[in-house]
């Protein structure tokens, strides 16, 4: 992980998972104001959207797991050898992707069986984050200051989201919730390619003074512009997706109700998502 | 912001918008605990006041967006000069004004459409203070004794209030949290006020002594006199809004409620705020 | 208060208060298990408890500031003598009395008007509660490590039951939230009393050792076994006053139903509580 | 305590304590949902259940307790001794076991007579647990970095689960809360044995190199292991649980549903507890 890839990676993944779930949280609060006809048949939709989210998870653990232990130079699932631990920052790093693994486990099974709670699942995914901030917590040790200050605001955003889906565990069907938890996601996963720009700059450049004061002040700005964004950009989603959703439903749902049957509303409903 | 002026501009900023908070809460308490007849005209009324609150936001916001860049010595949008990066601190205020900006947009949002949960202005409000506080607890690097003290109670207070802005928005229609939040809002206006005449004082007194511990510990009470001066001057301003509301209501809706028509009602109210 | 006497006041206050908290608040949940007869009478006697309740808070904090100030040595409303601060340690003490006195009259207000709704005084405990912890974290600067960590000892049972306070405002009703404040005040009180034997042995005894760490080791067990202490005393007191309510209600509520009027009903949970 | 022994008896008590809560939590869940034909009977059975649940709490305590001051260099109950406090650790130690002692006892009488609300347990636990990690925070003063580093974690997983405890005590009957709160105390359990495996090498090995910071980023990552293998092994015993349940009722319920009786039933179900 000590490269620009090694960032890109997870940050990617981060990225796509949070865009993800923002969409769906606003398709979910949309429809739910929008219509009550096609109500039943979007819920069989979205447990299937749920499932393979489960497995989307679960592979990309897998190759975040894969990526760390058998890159070149990377330890080989050793975790011993000749008398002392070796490479433990990738063994982190595996150990931060199994946990995001479990609980994509965990989501497939809350959502193709009726014998787990449902919101077992949130409850994993704050537990896998939570773990996350912990190992990032104790994983700096004697770096720069401006890395370890970066690594710390990974791990702080990293405890801020674990607590928002905590609280979404606590206090179910709170759309605001679940956008919070989303922008916190995809914050975490653009901070990761900041990372991996300053650590290791891609173009070439010269790596940025590690211990430069003003470069500290900087990334605390760029941190909130890194939000700002997010919330910019969620927001056009949120108003491209109200739109689309409104003029489709009055094609739809307004001038053929009395032709509509269930399973062409179920039809209809897969292609816009 | 290096000046009396600085810290006086966003100081007359909270106390405004935090006044303007208390005074709505009481008036939406008041009202609801006395009467029934004027309900809905003041509610429409509330609407465009949440309205105007939100343009008011803005264009605080873009006021002080605009003092922090333009102002004689400011960066004048300049953020990277001669190799490095310039007027940070200037930068590090412009970036809280426009979260605070933001809020003031979807205020709006949330009060002309329907499209957006009215939430949603709770939560970017708490967003705000919260980026605030974090970029305050990041800002005062290798300063004084002091002058780091004070800031830190800012930081302090402002984590507060968007905890306290937070739990509003889980929690709607407590009054009393949002009596809390507009106490703790007045309070970084007031503090921001003590700051400006400890470290710039505008009668061309001396300037204190910023690292005797003495000045420290005259603060700490100095932050809770403040406290407890706010909280009287709300309690006094409780008093007077509803004695002003009561004796209103008795003219009005007692002896004339038979002619009584909502227009009328509506346009009664409308003075009143 | 850098005297025996001068800790052994608070933490009188504080142990009066809390125990008369908690014995108000099993009397109220064995009344409300027990009976259903009385329960109006009652409600009124609570009334007229409750005012009487704010009147000794009042009182307290009165007696308070004015034992700091007015004591022999003490700054007698002197704050700003001789080019520095006069006497900061007994203004700290007088501004933390001050709050709990702000306390007492809103108390009085809650329960004595209908204007102010009820829970402001549950509010306004837990504002003075943690404006108190904020003063004594910034309290003992440069002491020795002993007196420093007994402070600290104090300014975190005070965030504690500050936290439960403002759970309670929070979450009305819940007994146990309601005991577990008590047993927080309680332990401050109790601590009070252990801080002045430490720091000023009553009896003539030699001061402690300030900076043995081994007495740091033990307070820190002492203050836990106060706490245990206290969970057994308040069992105590909840045991009897079953009982007492119990016997009482068996003479009173089941043998004479037919002949009891609502006057003598009041007259005989008067001389109850 | 000193020794691998003392570091193992009270990671069995967790684990035990840990394993049987979760079992209990997910044989009530599974109940639940499955059946509602022997209801009140298997509540009965719960009640006695909870009544021995209290006795082996206070049981172990009272070992634990015995097993501090009585073994052999033990401090005897001689708390001061040659003009010293005598043996302090070892009565933290005792403290901490006194307090799970005294919430064995809350629990019994919460479960066998009506007269102490039920959820008093919850708070008696998390307090317990609460008081456990206050003490094991003031517990390591210059140790070496890595026994420093474990105890904290101890301390850290304990306040997660006095947290826990508690947000079960404000929010009853949220069935994954329990689970939550089992996985933290099995944690605290198998990160007891791993201590003493650390510290006190049973097998003869060397001791581990306590100031190499490469243990401490080993042992960070071990500990998300040690969480990792309590939810598997949780979840397979879920899987078990649910399954045996199912088959049994399926037998029991559905074919003899005329014939059964409620003491047969209640017969049944103890059987499988």
């Amino acid at each position: 992980m000590g490269s620009f890839k090694g960032h890109a990676l997870p940050g990617a993944f981060f990225i796509i998972m949070g865009f993800w779930w923002c969409t769906k949280s606003i398709l979910k609060y949309v429809y739910k104001k929008q219509t009550r006809t096609c109500y039943l048949s979007s819920k069989t939709l979205l447990r299937r959207a749920e499932i393979w989210e489960g497995v989307v998870s679960v592979f990309m653990a897998v190759t975040g797991m894969a990526g760390e232990q058998f890159i070149s130079g990377g330890p080989y699932l050793a975790l011993y050898k000749d008398g002392q631990w070796y490479q433990l920052l990738e063994w982190h790093h595996t150990t931060m992707y199994f946990f995001f693994g479990l609980q994509g486990v965990v989501h497939i099974l809350c959502f193709s069986t009726n014998l787990v709670p449902t919101s077992l699942s949130k409850l994993m995914l704050s537990n896998a984050i939570f773990v996350e901030s912990f190992i990032f917590y104790n994983h700096t040790h004697g770096r720069e200051m401006l890395d370890d200050f970066m690594h710390q605001l990974l791990a702080f955003t990293a405890i801020l989201s674990g607590l928002v889906t905590f609280m979404e565990f606590l206090t179910k069907n709170n759309v605001l919730l679940e956008f919070l938890r989303s922008t916190l996601i995809i914050l975490q996963g653009t901070w990761f390619w900041q990372i991996g720009y300053v650590l290791y700059p891609p173009s070439g450049n010269p790596t940025w003074n590690l211990t430069d004061i003003k470069n500290k002040m900087f990334l605390t700005m760029c941190f909130s512009w890194h939000y700002a964004a997010i919330y910019i950009i969620i927001g056009l989603n949120y108003a491209f997706i109200t739109w689309l959703v409104k003029s489709r439903l009055r094609k739809v749902c307004t001038s053929e109700v009395g032709l509509l049957k269930n399973a062409e509303c179920e039809h209809e409903s897969e292609e816009e998502v």
